[in-house]
């Protein structure tokens, strides 16, 4: 007896096979009976047409863990196009209680807290794997598109000494009688690691005390960060962070397929170029095209990024947008400033699809210039003396970038909100399951 | 202008090249004068003959950022094989301080304080990067042994609502006024995605609020964790583990060769199949062989496992050993029991060179098991409500193992202490760098 899993079938035409799996749906029709076995890859269903078939079936419910025997027929009918005939089944873990929801369903049907507070057996759902599936891929894509460009991965701290950006949305840990802090990012590590490594990444949790409740900030999530040595300026990280998009939507285009076909999700094209236009010329193309001056304004509004998302898909035939030199006032103090106009920073924002979706930038590297800044930022030093070490001992012309992995599923299958698109989301009011 | 990495020399012999980094040595021999530059991958050294050529150096310390140009020639003395003549050098970072200690001496010579102090600015030393180097490599091939078996990554919240294993040893967070726990493990996570995924793994920091501070213990790390469903007991999952181990050493057996010369490490043979002893027999040998009659211990103590190292080299020759059936009364509530003999467990430690590398096992799969285990321990339901969902909705006999990252590169470099080969250690008295 070959054990295999549900998406082998098609291989194994002929012969008897052993699949093992969880109860998805028993459907009848007509004197015969449909059992679906789910696996962790996917379904096939085994066709009783004599009762005793069904008999260890009797008074359980889905979910219930099984092994299913029979012989895998070709079947246009088959949802996958193969069956298994004359089953012979085996419970292994029996189930009473039927799920929180309908798991057989092609959609699951659900308010938003009863999927939240279920996510447990909830999450068992194909449309829910296939989410955090693409996910996985994603992390995949992200770093074999790095490793093929000499980064190392580094694993850096979350438990810190100081809060990254000077004290506001942290977590206070009680560490052996005296605070510590959840790392908000792995900014200074990942720069530190420059000086190491020269080119690194990291894939790893961040913490965010924010206090608002919207559809688009979770407290805790998974950051892809890169950060590495050498660059021009900003614009030599923006071409990074295009090859490593590239790099993540051809791995989910070629291994992720079918999750892809199952959540109706259309992979954006990543262009050759992305076009790019600077903050102030933004808003200038806001005024003219939409007729909101918001010339002035430090920060570009959701609303702002929306139209220059919908502005980039007109007039470049774009999903993606970048948005570069930002005011330096409303960067963090590490930034660096754009030489030509110190008012307006090296940095960028990318625009996937009209929102947020990757922040970056050049960094200072000079020693004197973070006294400097800091002061300005009316920082004390002490709290960033292992940070200044790594400057005082050489740091290159650096720069990098974060993409938040729950952010970038959402826009790429168009969630309405974050909690969906992540596994177990932690917000104000949810730290379970 | 050829720009290249140091360790790509010996491609561009008889071109001029242009290598970035950082100063790492600069040597006078009799009128020649040898300017070594570390970038993130090696080192490569120009030979200076004209006075001039200095020039831009003068005053600066090792550690300034530099722009090296020359002509690529084949050389003997060289270390690498290759040096570049004729240089050009350009400073990018000057630096005039000279690091805590010599990172251009071939070791690196201080007290272990002094290298967790100055560890921003150490770890640039090529020795220490080599170890961190060996993590990136182990976790790239654990990753690339599971992904070549189905399994899928997770990543799992690290702020949790309740402690794993019933509230020892946990660091709690302010969440927003109320308390949260910093996950010490994987584990009920991991489980449920069984129910998910069947077969899933996870890299990511684990916190443990350990309380002493000893050579092996550190208070966050990076553990590498595997759980999948469908198992036969506690064998089925040491034999995934052997195959996995295989994949990392096979890894950085052919990735990272020179990071291994450097640290003179020699790499386990992980056998084909890996010799394995009950835990009471286990005892026996140590009573036959070393005359200490530990049996009816309920634990086996760090000079037990020496003993036993010792006796799978001698009796096996081999470095690794797997002990087996723990006794129940030391292993958590969700360890699935030995059919057979109640009292001990289907659970298993791995030894390496003697000291614990690996702790896996079979887990409870049945949801009235894990009533009742809570209850056996003393422990309430409702902390575990999450968790127990996932059991009442079918989870098939399943188990796992966690590899504790800096532990796998203490054992296999020899290093003295486990803050030896942790990037920036965190312990009772150090939060930073």
């Amino acid at each position: 007896m070959r054990l295999i899993r549900s998406v082998e079938v098609n291989e194994q035409v002929g012969r008897r096979v052993r699949v093992y799996g969880w109860l998805h749906a028993l459907r009848g029709m007509g004197g015969i009976t449909f059992v679906v076995v789910r696996d962790g890859w996917g379904t096939v269903q085994a066709v009783a047409e004599v009762e005793g078939a069904l008999a260890p079936l009797e008074g359980l419910s889905e979910e219930s863990v099984i092994a299913v025997e029979g012989e895998v027929v070709a079947s246009e009918q088959a949802s996958g196009g193969y069956e298994l005939h004359e089953p012979r089944i085996e419970v292994i873990t029996p189930v009473v209680v039927r799920p929180p929801a309908a798991l057989y369903k092609r959609q699951l049907k659900v308010a938003l807290p009863t999927l939240l507070d279920h996510a447990v057996v909830l999450n068992r759902h194909p449309r829910r794997r296939a989410i955090f599936r693409l996910g996985a891929g994603a992390m995949a894509g992200f770093r074999a598109a790095l490793d093929a460009r000499h980064f190392t991965e580094v694993q850096t701290p979350k438990l810190v000494a100081s809060a990254t950006e000077g004290g506001a949305n942290v977590f206070v840990v009680d560490y052996f009688g005296k605070a510590a802090y959840l790392a908000q990012s792995p900014q200074f590590y990942k720069q530190i690691m420059v000086g190491v490594f020269e080119r690194v990444y990291e894939v790893g949790p961040v913490f965010r005390a924010e206090p608002h409740d919207t559809s688009r900030h979770i407290n805790e999530y998974v950051s892809l960060d890169v950060e590495f040595g050498f660059v021009e300026n900003h614009f030599t990280v923006m071409a990074l962070l295009r090859e490593v998009l590239a790099g993540i939507f051809d791995r989910l285009a070629h291994a992720h397929e079918e999750e892809l076909a199952l959540l109706e999700a259309e992979l954006p094209v990543v262009p050759e170029k992305i076009p790019h236009i600077h903050f102030s010329e933004g808003q200038e193309v806001i005024l003219a095209n939409y007729g909101l001056d918001v010339r002035g304004e430090p920060d570009l509004s959701p609303q702002d990024e929306r139209w220059l998302g919908e502005w980039a898909r007109e007039e470049h035939n774009s999903d993606f947008l970048f948005v570069t030199g930002y005011p330096m006032a409303k960067r963090p103090f590490y930034t660096h400033p754009d030489p030509q106009r110190p008012g307006f920073s090296n940095s960028f924002d990318l625009l996937f699809r009209g929102t947020e979706l990757v922040t970056g930038g050049q960094r200072l590297h000079r020693h004197q210039d973070y006294v400097a800044a800091l002061e300005k930022a009316g920082l004390p030093q002490e709290p960033f003396a292992t940070y200044l070490e790594a400057f005082r001992h050489g740091m290159p012309p650096h720069g990098g970038f974060a993409i938040g992995l729950e952010r970038l599923l959402m826009q790429l299958l168009g969630a309405s909100n974050l909690r969906l698109t992540t596994l177990f989301p932690r917000d104000r009011s949810r730290l379970t399951p």
